[in-house]
């Protein structure tokens, strides 16, 4: 069986802050499948010709169910063609990345798996802050806030996530953040943990945030549903400078 | 006082996997400061008549002091030139970058920083596998397996980095994951926990070893200082189908 598929990391969505190997893969794709969050300039990107097809998920709902989604990825890539799946951030981070693969594995397509700048570390050079600190914060953790079902996930680790040594970052956490905060408060992380909120990263319309858990906890309570990428990190970061 | 800094994310050496933006700011820059580990093909991005200044880290040792290095970075922007500043991997993460944004603050002297794309997200993409997994491994960790005297750092926190759900990835971690995977072991993480090994990722000579933390411990001991950069991910990876 033909077929090829590059899963691309789209990064924020800027077109500068894709990789070089990225925007290669993109400008000699004969088909792009993208979400709605790897959209816009990214897709200028890709030569007059090609097939752009959204598969949009946005934050919050999903638009194409996944057995469809995996169902174009392989019928696309069987007619020969260069498919490039697009995944905002680094497909590899909280993409569902792996029931693409499985499926393209079962169907004995090969694939390619590009990795792209995560949104913790756009967020941190945003804010000019680096992620890990040298003394008070040697780890970095990345969560979920939302599971497939769109709440907070259950069985979390608190120990590592109240852990006042460490920085939290949180994909897809706008909706959860106040259940969250109030569990990490729970678990003895203080209310004045600096966080950083950032949304539409990269964008012209971005937001950058600097407040704490707790500022920020009341500030998403009844907030509605995302409308745009957001990301959260907490923990002993170097804000108070900036 | 005139002068601008660009921390310049090299990602893992590989040309192709630095962004747009960095590739721009390579190219633009009058003088490029670089480490060992963020030199090679990608300094052919630089203009023929810029000023490429070593600062050598090596991993496991340090070549140019800090302190030092601070200062060349003053100096060279003091001047009015467009200093970049290469690290390799993301800037953000272990990378020390902190030191530097603070002597150019006190300096009074402007900065950006271009996130790039981290160790961990290229040893998965060549892996093939995702970092995240939907139901098993929805927490990701980066720590330092190396504190400044070069040893394990001390009081890590073993309910997080023992977890059998997270993904660990240890930076800077060859010479001490004797150590650590015997202490991850009396924490009880499986000695049969996947783990990969990856080094030089994304150069001629790259090595990805899929193995278990007790068989990469036992690979590790004795196995003398480390001479390139190694990443090594453990955790309920997805690597028994490759």
């Amino acid at each position: 069986m033909s077929g090829f598929v590059s899963f691309v990391s789209a990064g924020p969505g800027d077109p500068e802050l894709l990789t070089v190997k990225g925007a290669a893969r993109l400008r000699d794709a004969d088909v792009v499948l993208y979400d709605d969050l790897a959209s816009g300039a990214i897709l200028d990107l890709a030569r007059s010709g090609a097939n752009l097809v959204a598969v949009g998920k946005r934050a919050g709902r999903r638009s194409t169910n996944q057995q469809h989604l995996n169902r174009l990825l392989i019928d696309y890539a069987a007619t020969g063609a260069r498919v490039v799946r697009l995944k905002s951030g680094d497909a590899g981070i909280f993409g569902r990345l792996e029931e693409e693969i499985e499926a393209l594995r079962s169907a004995g397509i090969g694939y390619e798996i590009v990795p792209g700048v995560t949104s913790a570390c756009v967020a941190a050079a945003q804010a000019g802050i680096p992620l890990t600190r040298r003394l008070t914060s040697r780890r970095v953790q990345f969560m979920t806030g939302a599971d497939v079902t769109g709440e907070l996930p259950a069985d979390l680790n608190w120990a590592a996530l109240a852990d006042p040594e460490a920085t939290t970052v949180v994909y897809m956490g706008r909706r959860t953040f106040p259940a969250l905060a109030a569990q990490l408060i729970a678990h003895g992380l203080s209310p004045d943990t600096p966080a950083l909120f950032g949304e539409s990263l990269g964008h012209a319309e971005q937001q950058l945030a600097r407040t704490t858990i707790a500022e920020l906890a009341g500030r998403l309570t009844d907030a509605g549903p995302a409308t745009a990428a957001t990301v959260i990190l907490f923990g002993p970061l170097a804000i108070d400078h900036t």
